[in-house]
């Protein structure tokens, strides 16, 4: 299977706290950014570091995580596959699959150490030959 | 500044289950893997997810964390000028830059949420245009 970390979601205390330390101070170039919601930082080439509020990222997640990793795939058929085949090898769903209120579609995962996956088909993700990434 | 996500550090109860889990249920490929110690998954286009021992992470991280994200630079000089800047930034330095037993030079960096940045010089990783990795 082919897992891809497309984009890492850091549950902070304070999206606007976070997004003056690594946007503007620390100079990384953000892909969007949605004040007090959600700030998408570009992390190299194809993928995205989210600086998401950690009560947010909890009601997502289905338990409080200090952190997802999320795993984009192109359809919404293709979400239930991938959350098939990872609990078929011993994962356990902690939200599933459903359509989100920024228009895709996504499950929430746990590995058998309680690392918490993403899979999620947005429509509004894409990624250009060259590796930059268009979200929302 | 270009602060990209190369590597995503989990630290996981054992390292052979997770690499179970992973590797040998889900299909994810391997790019090194080093029995009991630590598995090196390939996650797409130029970046690796890997699984290591809890106890080793917070070794080198400074302290206990669920995971760590990599920057890799291409010299101990830039390893020291990312920790600089980030610091500048208001980050804190967990574990200085040090040069480690696999042959290569990190630091660990928290940022003010606490999440931890192994900011590294590892002379046996490379990326090749195809995005490939290889490591070790």
């Amino acid at each position: 299977m082919d897992l891809r970390v497309d984009l890492v979601t850091l549950g902070v205390a304070d999206v606007d706290a976070a997004t003056a330390f690594y946007a503007d101070r620390l100079g990384v170039e953000p892909a969007l950014r949605v004040p007090g919601q959600v700030t998408f930082l570009r992390a190299g080439g194809g993928r995205l570091l989210a600086l998401y509020g950690a009560a947010a990222l909890a009601a997502d997640a289905g338990r409080a995580v200090p952190f997802t990793l999320a795993h984009n795939v192109g359809s919404e058929a293709e979400v239930d596959g991938v959350v098939g085949a990872m609990v078929a090898a011993g994962a356990t769903v902690l939200a599933p699959a459903t359509r989100a209120e920024w228009g895709g579609y996504h499950a929430h995962v746990a590995d058998p150490d309680g690392f918490v996956w993403e899979i999620a088909h947005n429509p509004a993700y894409r990624v250009d030959d060259d590796g930059t990434v268009h979200i929302g």
